[in-house]
């Protein structure tokens, strides 16, 4: 069973099909202000996670008349509005795979957390399961092991994130090979590609967390 | 002596004011595309560093014949671009102070290059002269030691993201403070505020790199 969440991220980096996207998915969950922008679109969420502080009375009023599943978190609490959701969807709803988007953009901080919050220990078991997408990038996490990592057509690039320490990070049969890499603080290796006569590269780690990072230029901007 | 850098990423990114931003720095950088978007603001820069292998020879040749200093850097190397900017511009410019702008938004590899290449060796030593800025956020770094944190004015947030393993971390005088927080990977405690009768917070840690990220809503969303 497939799982999409909407967080409430800028609309300005939302993948341009996000809708149709949204709707391949069996299970949508809206967290805080994202219930409300999936509402806008015409979702209607299964499960509305959050404080919805940043919401309007009127707007929660909304989301309470139409949503049959809704999960009030407080704002002082051991697991973000995002951790909730990821909890919600594995747990109890058995979900197999979730797409994330909504979680980019906009303040550093916020993003960050979306990013790394497959580090804290409650969510790790449920890494390789998550995926955050935006209009340029689509972000897998992988923790130690072996991987056959698959091109995915309409990305163009990939980088490897080591988002903590890492022991010997191999990447095989890419443009640019890495082998045994072992470091104690976080590390990016960008503007990696797929070879021309591959579809996917050999992703490996003894210890440690990286995310694969997918990518594409959508204008003629790059920033390195 | 200040100085700014310009990177190549989504000018829709840019805080409002660049071009007056840039006007302020004694010395101002272009690297890679940046050097280009300067010369589009009608900012010649003093250095322009790069492989430039993004642009095109028509492009590169207006560089070359209105920048003084051009450094070219070869794709394979140990430094990015970026990190050859600042080398330059503290070791040879002896600037005091380097703010870097076009450094977020786009491809979430580049940005996490240009957000984690102080945690580099070779550049900790420069990591609490470097600030990163742009429309929403402004990002700067600390290592261990005891710091009194200064508001920004036109900032209403900020967040404290350890971007390594971090030793006795602690926040105080804010509205959220946190004591000896220890941990072996990066985690981030965003959405803090200062308090209404300060315009500071205290910071220390023993071990580790954090990055404190003041930040504002721009618009209706915010993305957690």
């Amino acid at each position: 069973m497939r799982a999409a969440a909407l967080l409430g991220g800028p609309q300005e980096n939302w993948p341009q099909n996000l809708k149709a996207e949204l709707k391949k998915a069996d299970v949508i969950f809206g967290v805080d202000r994202g219930s409300l922008l999936l509402e806008e679109l015409g979702i209607i969420p299964d499960v509305a996670i959050g404080d919805f502080d940043s919401l309007k009375s009127a707007e929660l009023a909304k989301i309470e008349k139409t949503v049959a599943d809704i999960r009030y978190s407080t704002p002082i609490k051991d697991l973000t509005d995002s951790e909730l959701m990821i909890k919600v969807a594995f747990e109890e709803y058995q979900v197999d795979e979730l797409v994330i988007f909504g979680a980019t953009g906009g303040r550093i901080d916020h993003f960050l957390v979306n990013l790394l919050m497959i580090l804290n220990p409650q969510m790790r078991k449920f890494a390789r399961k998550i995926s955050i997408a935006d209009k340029q990038n689509y972000v897998k996490f992988f923790s130690a092991g072996d991987f056959i990592v698959e091109k995915m057509p309409q990305y163009s690039y990939f980088g490897v994130a080591a988002i903590s320490a890492v022991e010997k990070l191999t990447i095989k049969n890419a443009r640019y090979d890495l082998i045994e890499y072992s470091g104690d603080y976080p590390r990016v290796f960008s503007s990696n590609e797929f070879l021309p006569d591959r579809d996917n590269f050999t992703l490996s780690l003894e210890k440690g967390f990286v995310s694969v990072i997918y990518s594409k230029d959508i204008d003629r901007f790059s920033n390195l």
